[in-house]
């Protein structure tokens, strides 16, 4: 399991997800939406829920077999700051 | 810690969490919505904060200990795609 | 990685963040809202995507090298129910 952590203001998220889909294609992707947070910055970010604010945290993560995760977290880290991916092994049930 | 991956247009959501809940007893469950994603279709899918659109990610996790996690690992997979439960080890803190 | 598990309807989000970011100095900090769960009550929690229920799971999760993860841990049980902290290893990935 691949996380990035990237933020609204970033506007970051289009070209990694371009990326993950169409060059590296990752089995999946799934983007989630923080409601409040801090980050490097040091700033804490809060919002109500139809808040318009465009700088929350974003959350990103997307799983493949550890080959293709590695190889996709060496080409990604050119997109997102540093110190801003994590990953964990995780077993993949078959269906 | 078990993660599923699930679609809002499946309708798979309602029956998961009665089977978590009311056969397989499991501590607790959340369910996050994506804001975008793609799956084993390719489909990116992008909304914006207040989109109505109905085919988003859903991601359901529950935590338990290990082999009650495998018990309702084993039987959920009857309700869900393949490929698209994850799990991973986590140490729950004790209060 | 460290996740936490709180309601909408504890009110203990601002504390916990307040301790996270003030007097633990954790590098960052993300809370995701749920827009369905159970737990320890039993009660299914459910919403629509513009409900103002404000009873919902909130997941808050930071991560930091493992000896700043194990102190922040031990702090912050005081501020959470018992049993609803959870950790597991990451690897953080250099930039």
């Amino acid at each position: 399991m691949v996380r990035v952590y990237l933020s609204e203001a970033d506007h970051g998220l289009k070209p990694l997800l371009r990326c993950l889909h169409d060059e590296l294609g990752v089995r999946g992707a799934t983007v989630v939406r923080g409601v409040a947070g801090f980050g490097g910055s040091g700033v804490v970010h809060r919002t109500a829920l139809v808040d318009l604010s465009s700088d929350l945290p974003l959350v990103l993560e997307f799983y493949d077999r550890a080959e293709a995760a590695r190889i996709a977290i060496e080409r990604i880290k050119a997109l997102v700051r540093p110190d801003h991916v994590v990953s964990w092994r995780v077993r993949i049930e078959d269906g």
